[in-house]
């Protein structure tokens, strides 16, 4: 989002015509000089070195419009691949996408626990590779590997706050470890920023002000302002986990107070659940507090609600309630117009969610009377953030980010910033 | 921020090397290609227009590197001017600039008030044209007046939602009637969009992400991403002051519960002293509600505060403590590097809102570890917003918004929507 007045670096010309044809699936030159608003002179010089680069190709023509007949040009969808990896504490999903984002190939397998970093990098290079060789693809078109995990991920060291969930993983360098291990190009960006992405990618989520809530062991959000990932300079954008919605509200992990991962988050819930001796026993809830069954403790709550049992369904209305405020922030701040609920946590429990934040938002949304902000659930929570994660892989390669947005370098896992005192906000 | 990846319309590339030449001062064609990534070609072509054009003009030669010495270009400044207006209930300022946002004549006039719409538009063209004049500038040379207002300011019909201190003013189509009493083109914006445009074209704010916190007769923030403002769809983002800060806090105007304005905006401040029967008399308050009386009124409290009255100082505490949630909200979501402090109502009480809002950021904004969020009172709370209104018509006319970004065409007043039955959110 940066550069003077938004100027682009120099590949980006490529970038955004080749960005238009995928979307296009098939566009005459002259139709890209309309929908870039590029010069004819810049549109046929770009279209010709994609040409030769394999990267487009022709494909027959358009209807006659009474002059010459315009030549039609299309993505050369298996000319490229990329991996995209969506790496959580209960899951490891991978797909095979091509340079359009399709996926070619997906598969999950057991996610990270408390297993050590390095075994999980090494399990992930070779899983990568079984997928490629599965998909029958040479290894030369894989242009590498989009990683996400859940954030905040750092663009650097000093980089101090990191998920309690893999808060164990210290510093290690993940991002330069894959990239050793598999000997491709690997990209890092957070599970929220790219379910948006990939929602985008699929085109589930239109070009506008949209954005990805996210709920997977914290909240999130990802943030797509025409099409564009906004991270911000630290790659932190949109963590609505994070934002106050009671002065006096409980301590966060973060150090701060009130934040909505601590009064709406899995967390809370199911400690709240925990506490409930009659729930936390009809809901069959496991004695301990390990990090572990969160996830499983979430499901079983959600699992007592759908079958009536009001402890839970309270519960879970609660978080609702207030993870509507933390929709009804974001959607104000950038005026969204469109928001998806997604992530495992929404995955499971998203029919009792999904109404309280289309209320909240009807009802309350500052700019309501110029445009309603459309509400739903995602229709691919499970597999959105990987496409988003390859996506991101061919962008990187092909799409060249603008002057600080580049991706982050390295995810790196601390212990948070000395807790804050206590305070009444 | 809209269209494929970013691409940009015909003619930004002129825009963006014009901006670059304004914000470098002089330049090299060489060091263009290195500022905007266009190729030699391009930036020859483009500047050989500006120069025909009369904008840019070449100034002398670089030191030599050994090669060719370097001709400089810059900016015509006074090829193009613009009038920048700040209409506010309690005062309308007034700057003319030149073409690289240089104040070059300026003055106040009498605010709104209860004022007819009409002779409003009627006397703010007479003044604009007196400033023109008394500049000693051909009118040719003016491209037209940027005219910024409390928002938020719609984009077109339909939007019913409008900030009780101007709702009096009903349907009036200002921009409209403003453009046919001046015969000059007019953009309008909201003033807090506007002060931060104002901030950076001052060389006051950097590039990054950046937003001004504005308090005026309403709380409100204009952001901007990489130097460009961001707007949204309906031209409200960045609206912090119809956020919520507490669940079950007390009804806002705009028909939802809890937000910061109705927390912690001069009127709550005002209201809470005005209830207070002791500090209303030491503080001098007047009696009657109105609201040309709040921003006196707030002033009042201010000066209470700093004679070191304990009730005063309490009020204006805890305002800023919800400003400083709200700015940590603002700051977490668009994980911000810079907020200025701003607006008549900061110009007036930023050393009592300043530290607090400062502590917050740096004991729980989110990024903290990655990076701090410097906050500062404005140097400039009194034009920057009619620097910013100038410059937006500048832009407007030299630097083509992107697609999706134009400025909103009509200012329209009305009643807000039907207000939401209290919930427990």
């Amino acid at each position: 989002m940066s550069g003077p007045a938004g100027a682009m670096p120099h590949a980006s010309s490529r970038a955004a015509v080749l960005d238009v044809i995928r979307a296009a699936g098939t566009i005459s030159r002259v139709g890209l000089v309309g929908a870039t608003g590029f010069t004819g002179a810049t549109i046929s010089t770009v279209v010709r070195r994609l040409i030769d680069d394999g990267l487009v190709v022709e494909s027959g023509h358009a209807e006659s419009t009474g002059g010459k007949r315009r030549v039609l040009l299309q993505l050369n969808r298996s000319a490229r691949y990329a991996v995209g990896v969506h790496l959580d504490h209960d899951g490891i999903t991978y797909v095979l996408t091509d340079l359009g984002g399709s996926v070619v190939a997906r598969m999950s397998r057991a996610g990270v626990g408390v297993e050590d970093p390095r075994s999980v990098v090494e399990r992930m290079a070779a899983e990568s590779a079984a997928l490629i060789e599965g998909a029958g693809i040479e290894r030369e078109r894989v242009l590498g590997l989009g990683l996400v995990a859940p954030g905040p991920l750092n663009q650097g060291p000093g980089s101090r706050l990191m998920q309690p969930a893999i808060r164990h993983w210290g510093d290690f360098p993940l991002g330069a470890g894959l990239q050793e291990a598999t000997g491709l190009p690997v990209v890092l960006d957070n599970d929220a920023t790219a379910a948006a992405l990939g929602e985008h990618w699929s085109g589930q989520a239109g070009g506008g002000a949209f954005a990805a809530l996210y709920m997977g062991t914290g909240i999130g959000a990802g943030l797509l302002l025409g099409g564009i990932p906004y991270r911000g300079p630290s790659g932190n954008a949109g963590e609505i986990g994070h934002i106050p919605l009671a002065a006096d509200g409980p301590q966060c992990w973060c150090g701060a107070r009130g934040c909505t991962e601590a009064l709406a988050g899995p967390g809370a819930v199911v400690e709240a659940a925990r506490a409930d001796a009659v729930l936390a026993r009809s809901a069959g809830l496991s004695g301990e507090a390990g990090r572990g069954r969160r996830t499983a403790d979430f499901a079983a709550v959600t699992r007592a609600a759908h079958r009536g049992d009001p402890g839970a369904r309270a519960l879970l209305e609660r978080s609702a309630r207030y993870l509507a405020l933390a929709a009804r922030t974001l959607a104000t701040i950038a005026d969204l117009e469109e928001l998806v609920l997604t992530g495992p946590g929404l995955a499971i429990a998203g029919s009792i969610y999904l109404p309280v934040v289309q209320e909240e938002l009807e009802r309350s949304f500052f700019s309501r009377a110029s445009h309603p902000v459309r509400v739903r659930l995602s229709r691919m929570a499970a597999t959105a953030p990987a496409i988003g994660a390859a996506a991101m892989m061919l962008q990187s390669e092909l799409v060249p980010l603008r002057e600080g947005t580049r991706l982050p370098e390295n995810l790196t896992a601390a212990e948070p910033a000395p807790a804050a005192a206590p305070h009444g906000g």
